[in-house]
């Protein structure tokens, strides 16, 4: 494991890792961001930030303003790539499809079954990598923006009690029924939809073993609200299930990092509140 | 003048204009942050904020956080790009001289002088341009990194009682004295050192007009501190000339924008307290 870029940020430090990834089966990189406390060797709680299509671990760093907010609450970041990568891994011209759209899943289906292994790779591997070499405590969040929502609902719905707090930015909260979850879906885990359902945060609620509130913030100007990410449909499932959620919708907000910055301070204080709990 | 990109941002409206310039015989594009106040029609003072060297338009409003801090203090925040651009406009391929790298001045050099005349556009053209289509006061302040840091002292202190403030991150503080500077200059001025000095803060401070307070924040682990930036020489010459100076040496931060969106919030609180007295 090598350090690539290490910068001073409020306190703290934004530093950027790079490793072998047993699980991907290639060098991966991922930012950490080390709040004062951390750096003096306090154990920290741990946020997991998962990006969207196309993003690297550099977007939500240099776009977010996420360190001002890390650094009060004394919060450790983890942001990850969105996919595995380099020359021999699969990938698509497309950008929806391949490197930079993992979408938080273990792919089934060839070419992608060998490298998309995001989920053990987001849930398992860098976990333990972060546990192993930093001062955490056992208090894990988890947040992400659209690809990135959608991996950070269905990671958490998925593995009950091992995070304290989930919360999302315009997710893709029904995969399985819009066209880029259709179309990346059918690529990586094959055409029988029954084996969808494990991966669509909507259909993981319907039998969620833990009902973990869910923070969503979506806004209502964004050009993917009505084709992909469907919050409403989240929204009638939980009312259906009596799963917690608070789902808001943000007057005149597009898909963009202004977007997240600018309600970024709010995910942050509803995951401290659960992390420092 | 056509706009370009919208996001609404904290109560606000991030927004890129394109226009063509006079000044600078090619077509611009300028950002503008309108907080709240502004979209309701309020007079709001205005900060510009120069960029450094490579940077566009785009550099400032993505990767500093100033969205919070222009909404909180009700100020209209305008960041233009660094140089001409365009297929007429000369250039070179090294990234400190040509597009990318205008250096705030008027160039008088061929093939550089039928464009390059930044100065008069950011402290002629723009805020006329900004001061007739925005809901402005008169109150201007005025701040920017590295080349842009050296842009906004040498701006402010060539034009005695156009702004109530400025400050600067990791300012070029004496272009004439340093290989940055020695090779722009040389370009756009010619090779006579006479002529530089009325685009050099530490030669302006000597024979300033107003004694306007310079906030300066500088990493003391950026690799271009001893070489290009040397702070030390405007701190001599402000005790010499009995300008007032704050100049902070930030423990460990580098020439990032990770260093601005650290201190950012300190510099808008030193210009929201000068552009609402």
């Amino acid at each position: 494991m090598e350090r690539v870029e290490s910068h001073a940020s409020f306190g703290g430090r934004q530093e950027v890792w790079r490793h072998a990834s047993t699980t991907l089966n290639c060098e991966m990189k991922f930012a950490v961001y080390l709040p004062a406390q951390a750096l003096a060797g306090e154990r920290c709680p741990v946020l997991y930030w998962l990006s969207g299509l196309t993003c690297t671990e550099q977007n939500f760093i240099t776009k977010a303003g996420a360190q001002e907010h890390a650094a009060r609450h004394g919060l450790i970041v983890v942001a990850p790539d969105t996919s595995p990568r380099g020359e021999g891994v699969p990938n698509d011209e497309a950008y929806d499809l391949g490197q930079g759209a993992g979408f938080y899943l273990n792919a089934t289906q060839a070419p992608w079954a060998a490298h998309f292994r995001m989920q053990d790779y987001v849930g398992d591997e860098l976990p333990t990598l972060i546990e192993t070499h930093f001062p955490t405590t056992d208090a894990r969040g988890i947040s992400g923006h659209s690809m990135g929502g959608h991996g950070a609902l269905v990671t958490a719905l998925r593995r009950p009690g091992r995070y304290r707090s989930v919360s999302a930015f315009s997710p893709i909260v029904a995969p399985t029924q819009v066209p880029w979850g259709e179309k990346a879906f059918t690529a990586y885990l094959g055409a029988d939809r029954a084996a969808w359902t494990e991966w669509d945060a909507v259909e993981l609620v319907k039998t969620a073993a833990e009902r973990l509130p869910l923070l969503v913030d979506q806004g209502d100007a964004d050009e993917f609200l009505a084709k992909q990410l469907r919050p409403e449909l989240l929204k009638a499932v939980c009312a259906a299930s009596g799963h917690p959620l608070t789902l808001r919708l943000q007057p005149g907000h597009d898909h963009s990092y202004y977007f997240i910055a600018s309600f970024l301070g709010d995910h942050f204080a509803h995951h401290a509140a659960a992390l420092r709990a």
